[in-house]
């Protein structure tokens, strides 16, 4: 028996899961909790990096996590190791949540309790996550260095949906030596003039303090708007 | 203008993929073409395995290669400067390949010369193409060392679909110290005690012999069943 807990998240029975993404965000705005969409593809770090983030953060503002995959819950039980509070999503062998589906896991996770910083890892997939409006508050997604610098070109939907592109796995540059910075650079904002780009290694803690100020600044806009 | 010959290939109108599925694989068994359906995570290195394989076998085989993307011809591209044939396919935003589109880019690629060796190189997803037979005479998979060793136990229905297991970029074992060979067999096998595993390096060629070998046995085997 595991001691982690698991929800078996159902798919939407709403056609329009635009309007249910809103509605969720609007709930979201009200009780003050700032939703963060974290996606990648498999294996690029999204545990690693929120693992080392809720260090930072953790004793000022109220954390919870909920883990997406489609089967294991090796997740969450990383980040309750952490000390805040989270659940695993188990997706019935879907490729991405939607709306309903993360509002089922907020229901859970949550409740009525004040959350500053609700993080959603998403199922590991650069093409799904980014066709369906989970409601979050932002997206973000990770690029980790041994994937290549030409993701972008590939998977152009992801790269323009998200606020924050985080470039991990910087620790293995010089195993990794096609990978060019500036390229990886070009093509991101090339589909998303907008990006906010920041290179870090979850490994060694490298460049979580500025991925902590962007989530702190973001937490305190939300909380103000 | 791309001198990339590109196709918009098309989702299947048919509501039953398998038995689509069955028939491609009778109609390649009738030519002699072993088709391969290559998938992984993005940047697990596809391309890089595919163009040291070919590296190996060109002589003795005639090959072609459907590259699928969603968007970029940056795969084709490089296919083509190994000199067997390859078109790029475009998936109009879809996550995967089904049956009736890697049909329309045989029909495009191979048209009704003798090719023994036929691969897709399938869309970058561990999901949503474990879940379509697209006909091919055998799966493979690519896992990647920095991915993280755990996978099997995230993406069950990929690894279990999959005849052989290709362990790529172990040349970064020294960096992903996590990374357990032991651990990895032990979680495939879990998953399927068939899966033939074979350790790689795209980058400097260690394995690929063996992986032209397996290949070299199942085309011959496949044109003498």
């Amino acid at each position: 028996m595991s001691d982690v807990r698991v929800i078996e998240v159902k798919q939407s029975v709403f056609a329009d899961n635009d309007r249910k993404a809103d509605e969720l965000r609007a709930t979201l705005r009200e009780r003050g909790t700032f939703l963060l969409n974290l996606m990648s593809s498999p294996g690029s770090g999204k545990t690693t990096t929120l693992t080392r983030t809720i260090e930072v953060l953790k004793d000022e503002l109220s954390i919870a996590v909920m883990e997406a995959d489609i089967d294991s819950d090796v997740d969450a039980r990383t980040i309750l190791n952490t000390g805040v509070r989270a659940i695993q999503l188990h997706t019935g062998g879907m490729c991405h949540l939607d709306a309903y589906m993360t509002e089922q896991g907020l229901d859970e996770l949550v409740r009525e309790d004040a959350i500053d910083l609700a993080i959603l890892e998403n199922v590991g997939n650069l093409v799904c996550p980014a066709e369906f409006d989970t409601g979050a508050s932002a997206n973000a997604m990770i690029l980790s260095v041994p994937e290549g610098d030409d993701k972008p070109l590939k998977y152009p939907l992801m790269f323009s949906i998200c606020d924050v592109v985080l470039i991990n796995k910087i620790d293995a540059l010089p195993v990794f030596d096609t990978f060019s910075m500036e390229r990886v650079r070009e093509n991101i904002l090339m589909r998303n003039p907008n990006a906010t780009i920041i290179p870090i290694c979850a490994k060694t803690g490298e460049g979580i303090d500025v991925l902590a100020d962007w989530l702190r600044a973001q937490v305190a806009d939300w909380k103000s708007r």
